[in-house]
């Protein structure tokens, strides 16, 4: 019997996504658990549940992880926001317990390539892709092939005096314009006594306040949550517009729960990146929302299995 | 007989250079004129002069231009220091003239390729390309192969509150740590009354100080000149920062005139780069100036002859 499915995990910040995910790319069964407990308990358990399902159908394991990885080896050479996985080989890890072959690689990088194989890359030869999140990743796609490189667009430096990132540097996009940025930006200017129909949420409880509430808020009009994503914005435009300058991509795709916040944060990016980019480039240069959503990473994922031994 | 040579021509800013290569990337010919008279007429000649010598053995022109490139139409979209090229398809005018195929990439892209296949670049499988002039350009290779991309780093924004370039934008790094940039900060600063030696210069004829003069001037302590190549060096770092982060380079080369202050300029520039980039991807990243040197361009150039109808 032909194996026909593989068994893709997607490790971010916030959660585990385990999925079954057939040839043709769909998802059969798909699973979610916070990353913070459980460790590799979580991921041997969800293996052993999907195992269950096709016992002799899962021809191998495609992991993706939010940190620098490296490929060949299959180590996780940094992740920053989770601990327990810094210097852990995921593929002897997880191989060694389930006799499966196991591939690894970078999320956002999954993600762009998920999005490439089945979403919205599809009929793009070159696209960057920006994983818009507690942090900010991405993934290169040049010549219909994902660049075997780190990205880290969320570690460019956009200010040189700007926000303190937890990377340690000084102006990260990610320390700008990444939901943790808009909600840090918020609550200070709250705290500092500017006016905001925010401060009444959570009974003053500031810290429970999340980008997805300061996009509720700025909707309503209010000004400290539309100029809190008017300057997010902003510094996610000059991030597209050095990667349109570099890149020359035909599209920029944007992924993550911040790009619900498309009609003030996004709208100012892209405004922005206008300004900024060269303009025989910005005008070649469509910018779009993802199609697969938070199954990027996952289909992603599967495909490192089904390249087979090839690293992509 | 075999066609063993290809004339190849690197259109810069200030000089077109053209020479006659060989298979083995060996230069047998090789002319320079300044790029501002003359517009066609020099390269027609040049063509012509390096025909005379070997009117049977060559197979291609390949032309490597400061500019942004559609390289399969073979037209110049946009080049800020050279006018005259704006807009104009170098493959019809230079073939229906001489008769031969014409190639064309940009001048960075093809200096990137040059240290590649015979310099600085041969040992490393990955690497990104600063050209530091005028301007600055970039080239990177990835996995062996030239990125297909525009890799115009010199427009990728460093400080969104930063200098005025010519491209029209705010803050790009050629706006901070091209030799442009270095010769307006020292200078502005003399013209604001700031003591230099660099004043007593060319009778205070300030428009005439160079970028090498400014590093001679440092050389023999001046405060002033070193101040300025300190400071082009840490916006110049934090552009290598960036590209760090992003392609995860095995090495980053520098080429052009300016990498002759590498003890003042590049220094702070590496150390500048250590501070902002991700710790494990610095680590791994060899800072070093090409070994080509202007002789870079001219072989990418002939390479795109030689590499054949395949666009690289």
């Amino acid at each position: 019997m032909e194996k026909n499915f593989v068994i893709a995990i997607d490790i971010g910040g916030t959660n585990i996504r385990l999925a079954l995910v057939s040839q043709e790319n769909e998802i059969l069964l798909k699973f979610k658990e916070p990353t913070g407990i459980g460790h590799f308990n979580i991921i041997h358990k969800l293996i052993e549940i999907a195992y269950e399902y096709y016992p002799n159908e899962i021809s191998g394991i495609g992991v993706a992880v939010a940190g620098i990885i490296d490929r060949e080896a299959g180590t996780v050479i940094k992740s920053p926001n989770i601990q327990w996985l810094n210097g852990v080989n995921l593929i002897s890890e997880i191989s060694e317990r389930h006799n499966l072959p196991v591939f690894i690689d970078n999320d956002a990088n999954a993600a762009a390539y998920g999005e490439k194989i089945s979403g919205a890359g599809k009929n793009y030869k070159s696209f960057v892709m920006f994983t818009l999140g507690t942090g900010i990743g991405g993934g290169i796609v040049i010549n219909n092939e994902l660049l075997p490189i780190a990205a880290e667009i969320g570690h460019m430096t956009i200010n040189p005096n700007g926000n303190k990132c937890s990377c340690g540097n000084i102006g990260c996009l990610e320390a700008h314009a990444s939901a943790t940025a808009i909600v840090e930006y918020a609550t200070s200017h709250i705290k500092n006594g500017v006016e905001s129909i925010l401060s009444r949420l959570y009974n003053g409880n500031y810290f429970k306040i999340t980008a997805h509430d300061i996009y509720k808020s700025a909707l309503e009009g209010d000004s400290l949550s539309r100029n809190t994503l008017k300057e997010a914005g902003k510094s996610l435009g000059l991030g597209i517009s050095n990667v349109i300058n570099i890149f020359s991509p035909e599209a920029v795709i944007l992924t993550g729960g911040l790009v619900g916040s498309w009609n003030i944060f996004i709208e100012n990016a892209i405004k922005e990146a206008s300004r900024r980019s060269l303009a025989e480039l910005f005008n070649k240069t469509k910018i779009i929302p993802s199609s697969l959503g938070d199954d990027a990473g996952i289909i992603g994922a599967a495909s490192l299995v089904f390249k087979g031994f090839k690293a992509f």
